[in-house]
């Protein structure tokens, strides 16, 4: 089963404001197994509104629109709605009362331009409004069915969940979903996606989607069935198969991010980290303290910038700073051990690399980092090369110094 | 003139996910006097796809089609497009050579299914992208523009402003446009537009566009004028008006960000700024050298989220941590004078504070922040209190630290 949102108000095309109507809705149509299969956004135009909502009958049996319910001439979707069921407005005095006596509990008069909306689309149901004076509306289209909900999200989620909810469960007996959601480091998108692409492919339920961003890519694996038992059975089976093949670059099974992931490990195992940043300036420590609970693990951290910071602050010896440069194997070493003599932390994680635009010499050009990481046997560095601009250079660190002692400790 | 926008990309139908990449292009587009009238979010579906943007190609005169570029099997765009513009693609050895070589600089191996990026639609240009192995393709279909841009953010807009704006602006020659751009801290949205709503909504050239975010809004003043000229006088005439109503209030006027504009203060004064942060957690430093060339004033920083922490890395006195706690006016005092002493700085910031969801007192509930400010002449602290969740609050407290030190050497 599928279905199409529609959006409908000129200030939803505006650079400054979203849709966000549609992410409620959404979650509402997964959980009784609708799929929503393209949602569009439109301005105050009833031509275009119309144009599209054919387009959208003609490919989804659900169609749900909102906004555009109110009262001033720029609401023009129970026209467009209207125009493209071929069916007349019909002027209903019990809804112009009952609006009329809204206004008169709020100790307000009703304008005369608020008897647009007691109008209903012939053959169309009208749906009660508690909080405002924008019925909804829910009809058949060539079969298809179609509801009109208000635009303001405290009008629009009681209406959906009391009177289209049940409605739409009636026409179509819920299938039930399970998800499977794998978070996964140190792989690339394309170099992910040949490892498990001859396993998914070879399957039409689940429904597999992988999300990239730099750093983390993410896998969702969503199974449809009649039963619950069934749909969890689906994901599973799946989810054990890529499991297999993708090993310990998995990090999270439930979307938590790889911070969080770490933290928890850390906490499990009662162990703290602490960090030395260079040219993340912060970024390590801020991740790793977003979450909840963070201090729990999180012993400390130190800001060094300059080659003087690090002397200080970590007890990089200047030896090291001026025969290697802050930028080097042997400085990522010491900050990372620097840090964890002066917090006493379990481990220590340090960052230092060239962030760009401007540094980095022949050998270690800009996107040049050294991860170190210190532990109570040892200190690994690690040295990356990440490509783009200073904030994915430093985003990149940031992520790979947490994937690096996540993988040490899991 | 107006364009449609197309996202490509399942996980953009998820409740979890949305759209933002079309805000950014609705503002570009805007710029340069191109109204956006309709916007869809289609799946990994290539049929679909093909059918909404014969749909769009037949009401808007720009398509721009974000996503769906990538190396895998559900990166349909290519193809979609394709089909709608009746035109085969093309394998381009070239292209192929330049994805190799992309991959060699990051001393991986290139897969198969990157080759799928080397092919062109017949007739369309192929626009690069420095950052990425997805080319972006530009031409017409019925004389109609449409441009395919890759999904990722880092990717689409440098290629957007580079490759397919030019081509927009000589195929639509713009109007002249002026922008005046406010950023504005420690004032609310609503109270904010309550200020300044009375003098600019008396204008209707410059439009005026207010964003919010936490800790930040932005004001756009947009002229539109046949001569450049006229442009920004109308813009700087209201310009002025609201300068005068905010003052110092408005910390931007090129749309650099707090960090960024108090950076440039401290350069231009040839002063230093360290850090010691507690429930920010790395925030406050992150955004100090978020900047290129931060290195020029950000002297260092301590992460100190314990009470041992504090005493032994800045010096806090157990005496104070004792009587007062950590989240108080004397240990947020002793944090910034912590660390202006062992880094040296001309200026230091402190963060203490209950970001949530656990902590908090009688007296300073969750929320509550103190924020010092350790200078040359004196310390200053100062108590805030920010609703919302952690990450809301931890958000709020670093962009007020900042302030905090802006406002004085401004």
């Amino acid at each position: 089963m599928n279905a199409e949102i529609l959006a409908v108000g000129s200030e939803l095309l505006t650079a400054s404001r979203i849709d966000t109507n549609s992410l409620w809705l959404t979650d509402q149509l997964n959980a009784i197994g609708v799929e929503v299969t393209a949602k569009s956004i439109v301005g105050d135009d009833r031509p275009r509104l119309t144009a599209m909502l054919l387009q959208s009958l003609e490919r989804a049996e659900i169609v749900l629109i909102t906004g555009g319910l109110g009262p001033t001439e720029d609401d023009v979707t129970r026209d467009a709605v209207a125009v493209a069921a071929g069916k007349p407005l019909v002027f209903q005095q019990d809804l112009c009362d009952e609006i009329a006596a809204f206004f008169t509990r709020l100790g307000r008069t009703m304008t005369g331009n608020n008897r647009r909306q007691a109008h209903l689309i012939e053959g169309f149901d009208s749906l009660p409004n508690p909080r405002g004076t924008a019925r909804g509306l829910l009809g058949e289209i060539n079969g298809r069915f179609v509801a009109l909900l208000p635009g303001p999200p405290h009008e629009l989620k009681p209406m959906f969940v009391n009177h289209c909810l049940p409605r739409l469960k009636d026409k179509f007996p819920p299938q039930h979903i399970a998800v499977v959601h794998f978070r996964v480091a140190g792989l690339g998108e394309s170099a992910l996606d040949a490892l498990i692409a001859p396993v998914y492919s070879t399957y039409s339920n689940p429904v597999t989607t992988i999300l990239a961003a730099p750093g983390d890519v993410q896998i969702f694996l969503r199974a449809l069935c009649a039963t619950e038992a069934g749909a969890r059975e689906l994901a599973d089976d799946l989810g054990a198969k890529i499991t297999e093949i993708l090993g310990d670059r998995i990090y999270s099974r439930n979307g938590s991010d790889l911070a969080t992931a770490t933290g928890a490990l850390l906490r499990s195992r009662k162990e703290t980290i602490s960090v030395a940043e260079s040219c993340t300036g912060g970024l390590v420590g801020q991740k790793l303290t977003a979450a909840a609970g963070s201090s729990d693990y999180f012993a400390g951290g130190f800001l060094t910038y300059s080659d003087a910071m690090k002397a200080d602050l970590l007890g990089v010896p200047a030896t090291v700073l001026q025969a290697h440069s802050a930028v080097s194997e042997p400085s990522a070493r010491a900050m990372a051990e620097g840090a964890r003599k002066r917090t006493g932390s379990t481990w220590a994680l340090s960052v230092t690399g060239y962030a760009g635009p401007d540094g980095g010499t022949q050998q270690d050009p800009v996107g040049t980092v050294y991860l170190g990481l210190a532990g109570p046997q040892d200190t690994e560095v690690k040295r990356i090369q990440v490509p783009g601009d200073r904030e994915r250079v430093r985003e990149l660190a940031a992520t790979s110094a947490i994937d690096l002692l996540r993988r040490r400790i899991q």
